[in-house]
């Protein structure tokens, strides 16, 4: 099954836009084990979200166990909701090819998260997985964005909607997607314009403060489908204490009921 | 010490601006444990180096047990070489900052190269371990490059130039390099005058076919120093028989040779 068609599936059986990011930090984490920590997490939405989004870089800060965790991690999701591998990866094609084998075969994510700096050949060894989600940064969600993806040139057209346009191009097997803040609302509706089939990964509501308002309003297709809205920090961290998994529960339902009100406020609630 | 300095100390200890990259991977490898590769060639190769580049990607392809492996290979370097983790990573700053735990307190990199594309706040975190160094991408080796680092904004400025001049800004607390790849020789050459003190991190000759002699002539610095050449696939594949670590060294010592003779013929070489 393709990833788009996973992620669509989960979000209308679980009716959610929510996406759990999986970002564990011991300054943040209650004192249980590493993987105590992500399966409760894990048990305690998996009914309430339409992926969830792992990042590399916290598990990787605690060496092989991390590691070890990770791979146990997204063993542990249930085999109908998407894992999202935001690992951010991005090299020369045969470097490219060997970071694919990774994600895709050894940790064994639905999706990836690229970078675009390295054009074309950088990317296209993940497109080969067909079944899988490549899903490249476009606009990011925080402050640094502005330095080099509101670069203008041809037409004044920014860094960020020429990625938008050549992913489109791209995306001969319906396997691209792009990573777009919701801290840059008119970016994000301008991307949403010129890419409507698209999922889009959201970041950068909850602890970053992106509107969640806008992020569905201009983050929707036209079926209010394909916005995967991620919130990492704000529901996993919602208690330090045992009661963590409880907490990070109600915390993710409010998100998906807040979600869900929004959807039914411009009408495409379905 | 800082990483430059290891740099330049290691590099004219071995008369030598070459860098051997180690990609293992399994398709070109002699038939021997990775880490009985890893080592020979290091073995072979430690007295012709000014770095090694061990990339990550090609590690963590081989699982659990290729990382593990990559610890111990970073590990089995002499103390006197640094080694530039080649892992192109780069996010939002709270993630960067878990990457850089992971590149220089687990790992134990000397170096690491990063992703510009998300701006000052994602590899600031990079620039608060002072000894250790931080390689932009800039102006990649491969055909791609052209898709995104050409973008002409303001002035025509292209996009790789930009990158250059707020890399130098931000060098304040000279640990900043860039990767300029040497397919690309004109934009090399532009990227030195820039940027005239800094390491420059100059892949793409050998495999990839880019010229030697002008990557050298534009490459290094008023010295003839910090270019860093790094050949990867050509070393340490230049045999796949039990001799592998044997023609390794030859043709490490053939590289770093041509290095030297073309800093002769352009009056550098000291």
């Amino acid at each position: 099954m393709k990833f788009v068609d996973k992620l669509v599936a989960a979000s209308t059986r679980n009716d959610s836009l929510l996406c759990v990011g999986i970002d564990p930090n011991p300054a943040q984490m209650p004192d249980v084990p590493l993987l105590d920590f992500t399966r409760g997490i894990i048990d305690a939405t998996r009914d309430l979200v339409c992926a969830y989004k792992p990042n590399f870089a916290f598990f990787e800060a605690m060496g092989i166990p991390g590691l070890e965790a990770l791979i146990e991690t997204i063993k542990y999701v249930p085999d109908d909701i998407p894992v999202i591998g935001d690992a951010k990866r991005g090299d020369i094609g045969n470097t490219s090819e060997a970071y694919a084998t990774a994600v895709f075969d050894i940790f064994r994510c639905d999706a990836i998260t690229v970078s675009p700096y390295l054009g074309y050949d950088s990317v296209e060894p993940f497109f080969q997985y067909k079944d899988k989600g490549v899903i490249i940064l476009c606009r990011t969600s925080n402050k640094g964005a502005r330095d080099f993806q509101d670069i203008a040139g041809k037409n004044s057209e920014p860094l960020f909607e020429t990625v938008a346009k050549k992913a489109r191009q791209w995306n001969t097997e319906g396997n691209i997607g792009l990573v777009v803040g919701a801290t840059y609302p008119e970016e994000l509706k301008r991307i949403r314009e010129l890419c409507p089939e698209m999922p889009l990964l959201i970041p950068g509501v909850g602890s970053q403060g992106g509107d969640l308002e806008l992020a569905i309003k201009y983050g929707v297709d036209s079926a209010g489908k394909k916005a995967i809205i991620n919130v990492s920090r704000q529901v996993i961290y919602a208690s330090k204490g045992n009661d963590f998994a409880a907490a990070a529960r109600a915390k993710a339902g409010e998100m998906r009921d807040s979600i869900n009100e929004v959807l039914s406020h411009i009408g495409k609630r379905s």
